[in-house]
């Protein structure tokens, strides 16, 4: 995923609006709580077993996919305002919970 | 950022704890408004202005990132069971966007 | 308030639907963040000094009794599934804050 | 619930520790879903049908009732702060999601 690319547009789309002032990482945080209630809204009344078909559905699919995006663009707005790289931080935490959640052991 | 490669990684972590039976989408989004909101909370008593900087102190900055990596995370394997292609629906909803809010004309 | 008479009517409205099956303390706890996403959503992209104005407006105001309510109902549906005592647990959280955070010195 | 008596406590335990400023309806917002996202936490990884027991558990029942404290004291303050009857709109939502949702016929 070319994240520097993403980033510059998201930059672009909000100059474009003068958005610029609303996007305090507070308030993007905001929003990127509520595009993931909206994502989990999608799943809320399912079972867990139906939830994993979900997807099979092209039109649940493409909500979820929307959502999905959703979270995404604001995630990656975070990270831009806040200088974090945010594939660094994802291996890196993908290690530190290796360390505090280790393999079960194997017969 | 290797999406690929990070969904392959989610995926083996998953297998060698044997969490795969939790991993159904209702629970992965679950867990993703979870952590949306511990990014939130960083944030939450700041003012807006005060959220620009708050990236400025190493530690704060330290919180955020493993917040923000831990949302991608749990984004990157609701992406992964659902078949959605993050990258091609985070381009398609900024065009979506686009359309829905057109730039404020220029003089 | 009578939360008795809520939790009763709130009872009666799910067995007449027949929805008692999805009403999982985990499905309820989960409708709840999206409903209290629902009420972010009318602030996020307020300041602060403009969120303590909003309910001026009285189709603002409304929309944020709405959201209050519906935070309130599944709230009241949880504590109901787990036998929780919510007047008492309030108290209690209130006097537990309390010792948390003592009072700042009078000078 | 002598919910006069809550918020006036609400309100002198702001006002006794100077926190009137950080309480903008916007903030008590997010960290009423702050709030909701460690109730739901505690259900992510159950079944649906585990989270129904879940309050059987002592320990488990005093986390619930601690987290459902939690959200209903920012949902008071935002009740409070926005001039909301809490009571009063959560009747008036239970009758509109009455006539969105009819009960089912019966035979």
């Amino acid at each position: 995923m070319d994240i520097v690319a993403l980033q510059a547009a998201l930059r672009h789309f909000a100059a474009d609006r003068d958005w610029e002032r609303f996007h305090a990482p507070k308030n993007l945080a905001m929003a990127l709580t509520v595009e993931a209630a909206e994502l989990a809204e999608i799943f809320q009344w399912m079972t867990d077993a139906a939830s994993r078909e979900a997807h099979r559905d092209p039109a649940l699919q493409a909500r979820i996919a929307d959502e999905v995006a959703d979270v995404l663009l604001y995630l990656l707005q975070v990270a831009d305002k806040c200088g974090v790289d945010i594939e660094r931080a994802a291996w890196s935490k993908l290690e530190k919970n290796g360390l505090k959640h280790p393999p079960r052991a194997r017969a």
